[in-house]
């Protein structure tokens, strides 16, 4: 019997984010387990996965994985063919990579079918171009507004480049930092380092339900951002460097931009 | 009838790399285009994917595409609901967004179904932190080498970013810049520049196809990587800034990576 542990990505949304190669490993697979805490899949059905590929699956909570280490996992991979599924790419986020190091510790071979990442799908929602993106960086949920998203933007910034923005969740507990709340977090970083980063007209492109086949997109002023209703989570938010006109061009077309855009943009 | 054009990724390697959604859209389309020029899927069975989806595909070369302006697929598009199938995800590359806006133009409504990047895929792989990456370059085949892969390199390094570097394709020709080939140009550029950004013991991971079941993955000193075998295309390598020493766990256990990494970095 084959001892392993593929890591396989669910992708986005819902269980038909998965790819073929991806269904057709759970297909051969003696335990499959899942979890379903580093990302959100808004439209997920469990059962149907189940039925797709004729297997029970096992979700595993984020404490349970901590508190034992990923044992469970290790032990069912020791003895036959075993799927962790994750939302997203399994490794983009790097949750699970102790998990793997101790598989192969334990001599279990590893293997990994990638799924699609959120990361590239808001890219590829934006219009904007993937090779002028900077450094990513998330907005997280805290007391007192973090200062290094606004760090990040402002290097970014000088650089000329985008940023990407991932907007904190607790999928748990059903909380998702909102693309208001995450600018309002950035205006008060403003008002203490006041570097002119954040402005009432600095343009940025808020995202909603990435790999959905209705996801939100509104590109425009922080003004008029600021009020706009995203629907439901996940959101994410991009603040770009300089735009090319073919950028500001698909920003218009497909993120509602506003035309003034290509006055400031040449 | 729906009138429609929608831009759906294969994701990477085969047929197999699509996802299920993907495959969905393919079983309700009146027309399906695709291209395979953006990027290579080794192992990719038109047929096959053809039997999956029960319709035929009509291939379209990048000649095609420009000489005429998308002209076959906007029509169809008029006419029915129209798919045209991209290699990875559909808008990663900004090569078909001209094609989405025309679309629109001329009144057709248009949906991206995403598909696995090479980019989120080579950064899973890499086992690195995904928010450390900065800018990302391609190293292009030219007589004299580029200034601007070892420029992005030298900042990302400044910043302690690491930095992803897709290597030129031309599939039509059946070309690919190797690894072993991008490392003798940033050492050219070097040697111009003398910014000290690479020399015999700068350390990269060199990536070899991605998406595969069998993807060659190898960390180490350039002064190592230059004579290394990586196989078959596409290539991709990495140039890491500031390591933690969970990424460097990951490169020694993943990728091949000399211990001596350990003492390097903290």
């Amino acid at each position: 019997m084959m001892k392993e542990l593929v890591f396989v990505g669910l992708g986005l949304n819902d269980e038909y984010g998965i790819t073929l190669k991806g269904l057709e490993e759970l297909k051969t697979a003696d335990t499959i387990f899942m979890e379903t805490y580093t990302s959100r899949m808004p439209d997920f059905n469990m059962q149907h996965l189940e039925e797709l590929c004729n297997k029970k699956i096992q979700l595993i909570t984020r404490q349970t994985l901590e508190e034992e280490n990923g044992q469970q996992i290790l032990q069912a991979a020791e003895l036959g063919k075993t799927i962790f599924l994750v939302p997203g790419d399994p490794f983009i986020a790097t949750t699970h990579v102790t998990l793997r190091i101790d598989a192969k510790k334990r001599g279990v071979a590893t293997r990994i079918v990638h799924g699609i990442s959120i990361m590239s799908a808001i890219v590829s929602l934006s219009g904007l171009h993937n090779y002028k993106f900077g450094k990513t960086v998330t907005i997280p949920f805290s007391e007192t507004p973090a200062e290094t998203p606004y760090n990040v933007l402002t290097q970014n910034k000088k650089l000329g480049l985008h940023t990407l923005c991932l907007l904190d969740l607790r999928e748990p507990e059903n909380r998702y930092l909102t693309i208001n709340q995450a600018i309002q977090t950035l205006q008060i970083v403003e008002q203490q380092k006041q570097q002119n980063t954040i402005t009432p007209d600095t343009v940025a492109i808020g995202i909603a339900r990435a790999g959905n086949n209705k996801p939100a997109l509104k590109a425009g002023f922080l003004k008029n951002l600021i009020n706009f209703d995203f629907g439901m989570p996940p959101y994410s938010l991009i603040f770009p460097g300089d735009l090319h006109f073919m950028e500001v061009d698909a920003l218009i077309a497909f993120a509602d931009a506003p035309v003034e855009l290509k006055r400031l943009f040449k």
